[in-house]
């Protein structure tokens, strides 16, 4: 049986709650199944990641190491997007607006000294985008990932993810505010925590599923 | 027993649903309690109204004769919108900026000729806005309902509900798109059929219990 | 030669300039044709506005009985706003989401006790946006002036207007910010004062060409 | 007497004009100075690049061999943007949401097989921003330019300067729609031909004073 890891993270910028865990959480030590009719199952392991720069890339390799996944995937909450937005681009840099949750605020440094300029998901983002429109959850695939601790986790991810041969896939996810944080919002959108949890269990299943990404148009003109 | 009418519309602009009607039809025939303790109860009818200029107005007067509401709350589609969106003011314009249903277009029309430039909403709608908010479902005062067939039905009710005497409370309530339907229209927000059923039940309760509004900043500077 | 009352505001909401004095303290004392081929002048008088719920509207009626103008049109700021935003109706309520320039806050009070619910501009709004558009201007119709001391101002223009039989026309315009102020904006859209001066300049002229409005489809679904 | 190379494109999508080549035709054959003090003059060559894949980067490349620029900008139109929009990072991928101007929709095809994922813009980004600013230019850093003609002539630019070593920076400007195109694009942003004209050249400036860039915060969270 192999396992999957899916990461949230702990609230940040004055909130409370961050949607990411309260979704991630609910998928902890269950297995999935890649399609009904499969006999093979997949374990799931989850965890918060601190929001810090530095620390939340020590907890994701530690998380790694000692799970040993074939499939990697971190959420991250983007307050005022819409829909599941799929990530497909990791680069090499912070620049932080506001500081992480222990005052730090970098601003453009390299998360990895000499590591390449970006790195590309290797889920396949066309095909969880289809799959969540097909079952009636919004969905996209996003260009930036930003440039704060979201992107800088996904940039560790891949970077170490291209080291560890156990790996075949891995990505980032991010989701938006769940309707109580909106609240507090006047005009950001938001998504249901029941909602959320569909989605993510999709996404799960389409990677399961989907050797290859599918030929779809999904990009901006910019 | 008094009764309280709930109306949806019929999809419009290429949608083969309206978020409105697919939460309103889930309290057919329901009865409502202004409160656990309270021991008087209140019918709910409800109703599909068309999106036609005209039509939806005589349906609605109609529905109005035969149930001889105390509370009447039209709810339309805001497709776009993020949130709850109580809406504050009718006004006496037709300006479609596409054919409704049966094809008509008013450009500059008054919805009743010689009638008033506008009428308020006479639902509790700070209460309301801050009852929502208090459950976690995101909601906002709007100071337009636009110059389609919801501005044209909520101006309708309006004039009718200043002629019934038993008409105690009447409104209109602006809802966004359900997901299945944002997956269509990349970058709008969207809320969940279960999200909306909780927020028009705490509407209604709210509208049962609260005599007069509250004082509460709702306003837009533009 | 009959007179043109332009107004402006004064600055508020932590900003050091407001655009629309920025833009109207340029006509001061000008004289205006309708068309190159008129023979008629109008004289254009200016003035700008306290940014204040009571004393706006005092000030505006000074300067109606000392200019007896036959035009009148307050221009305002809407910071966010991409386009000249024509504005159609003032409504008559005061809901303030932030404290005027002394500190007044009103909640939910009519700007005039038993006024009517609202009054509808009677520029020719249709014919307005469609000459700027003609000039490369961004130009719309707004629905709502929103609750703040624009609207107040323009409900307080618009119930005097109808009590001097003076005044043939009257009504309010939303401008965007002027790019230095977007620079602490991020994200907001501008106008340059030089394209904002040609607009005012268009929108006088259309003011005395046009008798009547023009059928033209401007309005909202919501 | 060096030489700098600055680019638009051709119109697209509809468009009747673009722009970054209106905007940039106006330095044709222009010199310029770092700054009023300086002694050295530098040469502005200038081109229209066609908006098409592949053909768009056999131009820049064969203007760059012609005129050996030290320093080469490539401006594009961001329909919608409301500022300048200095690029941080070209990727390489294709993924085009409508046709190019000859009708192909690549996606997901790497631009240049083979090579790295990203490259970062040359130019001095935070630099630009503070210097625009200063001078009531809107401006900010934007983490995408795109999957479509823009990001991958940037791409191409990156990865030709790399090869090239007489090219010292190298980087993508896109720019919002003039206020002519946003009459057609209801709520979309604008700016003027002249602010336009004032921000390029203070960007050109900007690129020939910085020897490095300085440290300001200008990233997103998402």
């Amino acid at each position: 049986m192999s396992t999957i890891l899916l990461t949230g993270f702990a609230p940040f910028n004055r909130e409370t709650i961050n949607p990411s865990w309260e979704v991630v959480r609910r998928f902890a030590d269950q297995t999935i199944q890649a399609a009904h009719t499969s006999h093979t199952s997949h374990k799931i392991k989850v965890a918060e990641l601190a929001c810090e720069f530095g620390t939340s890339i020590t907890q994701l390799q530690q998380l790694i190491d000692l799970h040993q996944p074939e499939l990697v995937i971190c959420i991250g909450q983007a307050g005022g997007r819409p829909d599941m937005s799929i990530e497909r681009i990791a680069i090499n840099v912070d620049d932080a607006r506001i500081p992480d949750n222990v005052g730090a605020q970098p601003i453009d440094l390299a998360i990895v000294e000499d590591g390449p300029a970006a790195y590309f998901s290797s889920l396949p983002i066309k095909a969880i985008v289809q799959a969540l429109r097909a079952q009636g959850i919004p969905a996209s695939v996003s260009q930036t990932a930003g440039t704060y601790v979201c992107n800088h986790v996904f940039y560790g991810l891949m970077h170490y993810a291209n080291t560890q041969p156990g790996i075949k896939r891995a990505g980032f996810v991010h989701i938006p505010y769940l309707p109580d944080q909106a609240c507090h919002h006047p005009g950001a959108a938001s998504m249901s925590v029941e909602t959320l949890e569909k989605a993510i269990k999709l996404l799960l299943e389409t990677c399961l599923i989907q050797n290859q990404d599918i030929r779809l148009s999904a990009g901006t003109i910019c």
